[in-house]
């Protein structure tokens, strides 16, 4: 059936003269996560991963996937005669490498709303042709719809700022300059909207296009109800068909544009290139904006924080209760969505991770039902999960007990909770960014000769995706360079060091931190951190031989402050609980 | 007089129909320092300091000078009629800003063999329109000639490698493009060369060029003794004329050609572009190559910082025994001069800084006869001194008790101490820069809302500049980005925090590092540092209350090693005063 599927598709390729078709996981938008429309490799492949590149030519059919895929493709793919690399591996290319080799100068067939500019430019630049088309979705049968769910307003006293005062401060930056956004927490952000398209990420389908102090939304008008309708009409957005974007776009002339090429694709380019437009590349204005939560998003996120604990809090108590052979990593994350979902959450901010011992140790481990092991009265738990909020979005990481452990599994759970308060205590000078404050999180490790292959940490949104940046704490270079931004007070970010023993353990604790300002004197504007996060650490596995007076002194002030703001909301039973668990170490 | 001078400039600037002359304090060779050739400001200004801009127009002249020169500046130019400038204070534009102000798309003078690439082309990206033409030479009477002292070979067994291998280095990298040099360190590396034409740096006026596998040095010849050309020629190296080198470039057609726009004139520019040239704007390749110490380097360095050691232990020793009431700070730095010249050292590698309490809070004081205050048998003293041996460059400062000295000091003292180790016992990632580093010797200073204005530590020359660049730890930016480089295996650091309090004191302290592989695992290759500096810190002045475990053992460590290092080369009465000055804390 997959061959079958091939063969029209290279049927398709003849007839508009490419040489090699190009497919992958993205969305329009260039989004982290997708809507179910666009799993559309699967169709070509019968990879159900999130993540792949298949390049289909006339003489073959390669898909590229990353380690935590390998076996999984060797799986689902070999079957069709599709041929698998695996990226990260001794000798195997990428797919631009791929290319360069069996298909230099050649016709490279693509859908440029699913590239995004600066790959199809990279493409360019090795001397490929592109014909960006869409030759696929023809041969598609009984594709889900794209999402249709109603598109909702974000009250203000969320927000913290409305619809028109963003428009407004963004106008203002802008000028005379022209903004083509792409990217939908962007969107979502500035005008207070969200909806469900994608799964726990609350935003919608949608392009927009800033003009002339005009702002133009091409989205699906059925998917505003009459009122919300009239307050973006009030509020001068001006609301297109989703699908008149890109015709819209080449109506613009003689414009300066700018636009951020790692997150517009590539149709847009093509449709805004030529007729007298200078085209700058630079990180959205909306995108700084948002990464800085304004006062109230402040005031709702140490609450959104509360209600995370509470739920965590719970889910340790029902942890440390249940007979632990009698659950899996799959029951045990249902447990703790659930005790999330039934507080206050709107919905969860991304997928559990809870995982148990040596699968703690794959960094993009998921409890799948059918996969999911059994727990047990010894060992560590990680779990790492999180949720929306209306007052903000979660991501929270702990890792516990559950029964005996080893010296060494408490001596690197000791010496990862050093590195997470090594950063987040830093008291550090204006202008600083994550690529330099990095180093805090990572030393004590280090010193052992141990790393973990991530980041240190990422921003989040407000009720929006849980990953966004700026900022990004991580001592490598990323194509963006968004690790070279500064800190700004009002950012939010994850610090999370860990470590990861291939078939053995892992260990993650993260918290997230808010930057704020601290003193300013003759040297200068200091900042700091504080921590929104409110759950205890496991005491159990801490080990103060590897612990200085410092860290001791800010585990034990952290469990008090945990201890004193979750209290009012806890029962006797709860506040008993979280009271030894916060006891002085 | 000066105004006579100044006169003079006018008129040639009417005749050469310049709007305004811009004259600073640079040689040919964008040098740090420079021969007393090029201190020409002196002579239309009668300001006698190191660093300066002179901006002569019709109707005025200005001086522009930083914050150390504020007041010196008052004293030697307002008499003249001079403008005085005072860069760092408010509502003070810089010379460019004050341009843009005032001469806005007007004409100006200046000699482009003085004014950097870089700075030239951003006056004219302002739209100004530039003259690079010396129209005061011809006024200066009683010039200095320029130095001629003879150029002489570094043996091999101090450089680690021949002038021919590191020619062919050179040439293999840049293959069929051309690569021209103005920089004085990098020609003496290269071509294992040495002189004394700039006060403490054992460099020669001279112009290099790469072309076709051929090296032309242009320098005077009279200067080489007959074996040295007959070896220079043996080697591929083709001597021109020193004032033929512009004329030479001229030739240079159809070539890419590889410049340092920070460190090669505006002249070299103009004399390059054109003709069917590309030129590419890059960190030098030489630079790259110098600033890694090859295994003959790193062994020589070691003795080079045990003949310093022992000469910093002498001067340790007597200022013990000195009655402080008779010495200033001047017969202080001279005595230190003394023993470094007497013993092992060809000369000081810089103006020997000695610094009595808040004179120590001046970061560039220079203890000159005039203004040396006089010691006491209290409060603390700084020199920051260093040595040119064939073994290599040192930079070394200590920081000192005279007597009684307040709790606060003692604090300070050991949270620079701390600062220092916290850098130099680093275990890091391969591939991190000076910028990533940085934070590790303020994070102890800024929990207390203390910095320091300046970097942490700077590259060190062999047997040349005492600043030289990469490496570069800095939290901040550069021009040059420089604090971006990687630290490769082979490079030398300073690691130098401090605290300095206006009017009150300064502590610093100051190792050279020297940046060395570690261990190598399945997460890549760690680095991490060897301190060369072996000389004692003050115990009197440590305060344990502000030391923890793991710096307590590492200064206990360090203390042994310097007794050990030294010890072979120490009488029994120095020997004695180590070892209690080495005594565990």
């Amino acid at each position: 059936m997959i061959e079958e599927r091939i063969s029209r598709l290279k049927e398709a390729m003849k007839r508009e003269g490419i040489d090699v078709y190009y497919l992958n996981t993205s969305d329009y938008h260039m989004s982290e996560y997708v809507p179910s429309y666009f799993r559309t490799i699967c169709y070509f492949s019968g990879f159900s991963g999130s993540l792949a590149t298949l390049l289909v030519s006339l003489e073959e059919a390669c898909i590229f996937v990353d380690g935590r895929y390998h076996v999984q493709a060797d799986r689902e793919c070999l079957e069709h005669g599709i041929k698998v690399m695996k990226l990260g591996t001794k000798d195997t290319p990428d797919p631009i490498g791929y290319l360069k080799e069996h298909f230099k100068g050649k016709v490279i067939g693509l859908d440029g709303r699913r590239t995004s500019m600066k790959f199809a430019k990279a493409l360019v630049r090795e001397g490929f042709r592109i014909r960006s088309v869409d030759i696929y979705s023809e041969l598609i049968e009984d594709r889900p719809p794209l999402e249709n769910a109603p598109i909702y307003e974000l009250e203000e006293k969320y927000t913290g700022l409305s619809r028109k005062k963003k428009i407004a401060m963004i106008s203002y930056c802008l000028g005379e300059r022209v903004h083509v956004v792409n990217n939908l927490e962007s969107i979502a952000y500035l005008l207070n909207l969200r909806s469900s398209d994608i799964v726990h990420t609350p935003v919608f389908l949608s392009y927009l296009a800033i003009l002339e102090g005009e702002v133009y939304l091409f989205a699906d008008v059925n998917r505003f109800d009459g009122e919300l309708l009239d307050r973006l009409y009030d509020d001068g957005v001006i609301i297109r068909p989703y699908e008149s974007f890109y015709d819209f776009l080449k109506l613009i002339r003689n414009r300066q544009i700018l636009i951020d090429e790692n997150k517009v694709n590539y149709e847009t380019y093509l449709a805004l290139k030529g007729r007298g437009n200078r085209i700058y590349n630079m990180r959205s204005i909306i995108e700084d904006m948002k990464a800085i939560k304004n006062p109230i998003e402040q005031k709702n996120l140490r609450l959104a924080h509360i209600y995370d604990g509470v739920a965590v809090l719970r889910f340790l108590m029902w942890l440390e209760d249940v007979d632990k052979s009698t659950v899996s990593e799959f029951d045990a994350a249902k447990k703790i969505d659930e005790l999330r979902l039934t507080y206050k959450a709107e919905d969860l901010s991304f997928g559990s991770i809870v995982a148990y011992n040596e699968n703690a140790a794959q960094m993009h481990y998921y409890p799948a039902k059918d996969r999911a092991v059994m727990l047990d009265n010894k060992g560590i738990l990680l779990f790492d999960t999180g949720g929306q909020y209306k007052e903000g979005t979660s991501d929270i990481t702990r890792t516990v007990a559950l029964g005996e452990v080893s010296e060494e599994i408490r001596m690197y759970y000791t010496l990862v909770l050093k590195s997470l308060f090594n950063l987040c205590s830093v008291k550090f000078m204006e202008g600083m960014s994550g690529s330099q404050l990095d180093i805090l999180a990572r030393k004590d490790l280090w010193e052992r000769g141990v790393d973990y292959r991530c980041g240190t940490g990422h921003g989040v949104g407000y009720m929006l995706s849980v990953h966004e940046s700026p900022p990004n704490i991580r001592y490598g270079h990323t194509e963006a360079g968004t690790e070279l931004a500064a800190f700004k007070p009002g950012m939010v970010c994850s610090d999370e060091p860990g470590v990861y023993f291939e078939g053995k353990y892992g260990i993650r604790l993260e918290n997230m931190i808010l930057c704020r300002k601290d003193e300013c004197n003759e040297y200068g504007q200091f900042l700091s951190f504080e921590t929104l996060t409110m759950a205890p650490f496991d005491r159990r596995l801490i080990d103060l031989n590897y612990l200085d007076e410092k860290t001791i002194a800010s585990v034990n002030e952290y469990h008090k402050t945990v201890y004193e703001t979750l209290l009012p909301y806890l029962n006797e039973e709860e506040a008993a609980f979280l009271r030894k668990a916060c006891e002085k170490l």
